[in-house]
């Protein structure tokens, strides 16, 4: 049985977990104060190319959602983000325990455009509605599309203008920037949202997200939130050491370029063979919608997830490949596909 | 530079690495619905000597604090813990964001009793003020004490009437279990109170709290909270695979124990030397009184914390010593002190 | 100039004007431990039928629903509104303030029914996702429907199989049971789901909300989550002297009918002159659909809210009559129509 | 029997009764924008002579707490109050339930000063604990004391120094400037604090207060905060009606004069006959230590509350007159003392 569930279904690459073993018994600092992390955060500040931003080093992706948005805003003050985002749907309430309301936007690529933002502005205009405040996308999102650079600078000028705060959940920022179809840096990104975060968790770490925060407004006091939603490591080193091997000889790119070129592979042979998808994703996360039948023989031989009934006898699957995808497996589907 | 500030300042035991490298690239389910976190719950359950209980892996303990009290409680409801207790003190309000009031007992020796609960229960009468429902406890506590049978006893069996949850910290259960002055095994703990948690963080895990829940009243959903906090490990296998090394060989308590025998040599000879102390501690966690002069020679050496100013001259600092201590630094802090 | 705004741009009805005189200087026990709200309790209980029922007096409706909510549900489960909902839309967040998602389901006339929670249950199956617990409904509705026997009973019957909460903002129940089309008594409320309330502020009070908790299980330390949320006012006497009145002769009632007759005849008078409506309403709401020419003519001499846009040249607008509204100034109103 | 239990035992002034029936047809705005709310600001702005400041009404005390708290601060941060505040004791959590702490200082007199604080700020000294942000202090406090001007400006002065923000608790401010003591005017307190609320309810209105916000960077968006925690009342001409006849011909300082005067009377005649005091007291509550015979025997016609334990046959009470206490009725309490 081989799994296309998720990404997260193996544990890290090995140059991490060697880092790891090198490192274990050197004392350090707790809570993310110690040298692996500072040398972490050099070392991202570099490939940014910019020293003016605070690097936080965070165990999960819905803690460093919850964490930005219940320091960003004020009580009063909304996020808004795509029906599918991840936010809205899969963090069991997450932001809303923090006391935010998330405004939704149907959405039929996962992305969000100012169209679509002015909107909502436009029907939130006093004091007996909740305050839209930070506009939260994923990229790659949820349905594994990305924004390139001309919607992403569109996007965050509207922000700017319209006093929002441009928020991005890079928990797939690997499969993003290594798309064939990506014109981004990892570096514009800087310039191009108010925080951000890059996910090691989804590509080749055991855990961790390195979040980027580049407005300055929005730096002050953030370890306190951090602390109080009980997502300081007390061993941060284990953070800072993951990703700097990460981002040692471009590990984190090569990585997350394989997961794109198996889910490739893949998406290719079902577009030869005429399957419909529920979206054409240059990512690591695709979304065929096959015959139920053809899917009760898959299930013999892998395992992944329904995304959601498409007709009778159609379902939308989600298939997702992994830095640590056994080509050789992404091969044998194929030929099975072929022979359903 | 010797570091005694904390039980985290290192990575891991030698055999949890081991046994993620050998992991590694096995598939398996996320969040903590694999194999492993199976087997480490069916070890666990063997060494508490109880089918009848929920576990959950979780990273870190203001974590399991956070989402046990927000999960057990309702709103109106509030905590009570010694003034020293962790919640109170060291979590940045964490309790509070979550929306529950922390109140707070002095304590000399950081533990609980019945009188001083009773005294809570009997001002805190009607509805303008909160309704105190959980009693939060350390072991050992937050300055190196731990609780007999005959106390842990009787506060269970006075919480039992008065209808609350007593809920036992345990980040540091391994010293207070391994300590010389211990009567309690683990497995007493279950009949002891409604929820507790086994620190595997401060005790040779590189992160991790294996949380049990006794009382079957307050099951119910709890993954859900895990969730919304945040803290459903996407590799959940991390945590598993880690319990099943701690418990493996006596493993856990080893190394506990030798926590606690590194500190008794030191503490042992700082009364030997005459000198005072907040407390005697039996587990790996001492506060001597010294003077500042003799602290500032120590720290050419040795890094600690200082706990709080004495008088003018002295000062109590805090030593602690874990899994990983060098018993020959220890000989060298006993020797160095010995010439000051 | 006159206001079909809303239906709180009056004070009170006399004889509770009077009612607070004549008992101004009397002396009484403070929020709501009064004679006053005894009695009131007493009146409700024989006009509900009922004894076995929990009465709360709340000064106003966004306080009822969210102290409701607060209690009635755990952390990380959800409450269900028609997207039209008042705490989906109108109270600034207040449930998700407390922690609470509210999911939201469009409905063409502002009511649920069992297809569209059965379909919310079917997408909310596991941890990832709040977990859905109670239903709110408005009676009438923020569009000026409202639910009959029939429909309340299968609703209700659902939620009980189902183990939810069906929860009724009664802000304007005087209207939905004054209604022409109504089938329900005020008493059949308390066997047809959890709990409700009964508004005041919209008929006929200076402010008040009564809230009956007819489930069991929801009514224990509820006046703690009033006082929690700032609602359990000091001179509590002021909201059962109110309620007394109220139901003195069917006041309550005949307040309500006034409201529901004077849209009535501005309705009935709009279908005959050929005007689309939204949606036909059977209470003090209501809907036209009017070219925008004549709506600025309108302003002229009356005040009232637009709904939303309908196409270019027409916009929904809202007119809200009220126990107070003048049935001259209604008649004027038509005669201004038939002219416009 | 004779209530001396509190300050909210009767309905309102006449003038108030009067201004409510004369105003109750006319129709007008709901929320507080209405034109007796404009009133009532502009009268206030007279009084404290400045234009620069923001008002709203709110219907209770325990709203305007939590609505300042949740409003300025961010989620990390903390108030800082007496152990006798309002906040930290009778209001059920209200602060923690928004998700802050509420660190206590004990103070003999229920007042704070900047000692007390300087040594909270200096325990609070990194990101794992709360970041204290707010005084809360109450003027006159839970045990009837009163802040001169150099007290409150020395402890404004370190506010602004440390960058705190200072909030009153002006429940019973009436009873702090009409004290013989007192030597503030209300207008000072404009620039002696970022905040503070004048109370309607305990001096003579049905119930409301006056928030003050003096500090321009705490004025945005505070009406969405209002109505997200269910208080912005509907017909809020009600709190605007009700302040104008307060501040018309001195009302508002007679009346709190007059409940002054009684309680001095009856304090006086106290220390004549000998009697110890938790306090002296300069205002409407005074706390004398009675005999537990004594206090039985005036529990025959008088009711009031006890504060706490003094000794075995010793128990402080509470008695409270207010802006209706009847003279007659405290000579009557006095004659009755005399003979105990």
């Amino acid at each position: 049985m081989y799994s296309f569930t998720n990404d997260y279904s193996e544990g890290a690459h090995e140059n991490i977990l060697n880092a790891l073993m090198e490192s274990n018994l050197k004392q350090s600092s707790g809570y993310g104060l110690d040298e692996y992390c500072e040398k972490a955060k050099d070392i991202l500040k570099n490939v940014l190319k910019n020293d003016d931003i605070d690097i936080h080093f965070i165990p999960g992706g819905t803690q460093v959602n919850l964490i930005c948005i219940s320091s960003f805003l004020r009580q009063h003050e909304a996020a808004i983000a795509a029906n599918t985002g991840h936010i809205a749907v899969h963090e069991t309430g997450a932001i809303e325990a923090c006391g935010h309301k998330v405004i939704t936007v149907n959405s039929n690529d996962g992305k969000l455009n100012k169209e679509m933002i002015k909107n909502i502005l436009k029907i939130h205009n006093d004091e007996h509605m909740v305050k839209p405040k930070l506009v939260y996308i994923s990229n790659s999102t949820e349905i594994g599309t990305i924004y390139n650079k001309k919607e992403l600078s569109d996007l965050y000028s509207f922000c700017k203008e319209n006093n929002l705060i441009l928020f991005i959940d890079g928990a797939r920022m690997g499969s993003a920037i290594t798309s064939k179809e990506n014109d981004l840096l990892l570096s514009d990104l800087v310039n191009l949202c108010d925080a951000f975060y890059i996910g090691g968790t989804k590509n080749g770490a055991l855990f961790g997200e390195a979040l980027i925060i580049c407005n300055d407004n929005l730096k002050e006091d953030f370890r306190y939130n951090i602390k109080q939603k009980g997502a300081l490591l007390a061993k941060g080193r284990l953070l800072g050491i993951q990703f700097i091997e990460l981002f040692k000889d471009d590990l984190f790119f090569d990585l997350a370029k394989h997961a794109n070129d198996m889910a490739s592979l893949i998406q290719d042979e079902l577009i030869n063979q005429g399957y419909k998808l529920l979206i054409k994703s240059p990512t690591n996360q695709i979304f065929p919608i096959l015959p139920n039948k053809s899917i009760e023989k898959l299930r013999d031989k892998y395992t992944f997830n329904t995304w959601e009934e498409y007709d009778e006898n159609h379902t939308i699957i989600r298939l997702v490949t992994s830095w640590a995808t056994d080509k050789n497996k992404v091969i044998s589907f194929i030929e099975d596909l072929k022979q359903i």
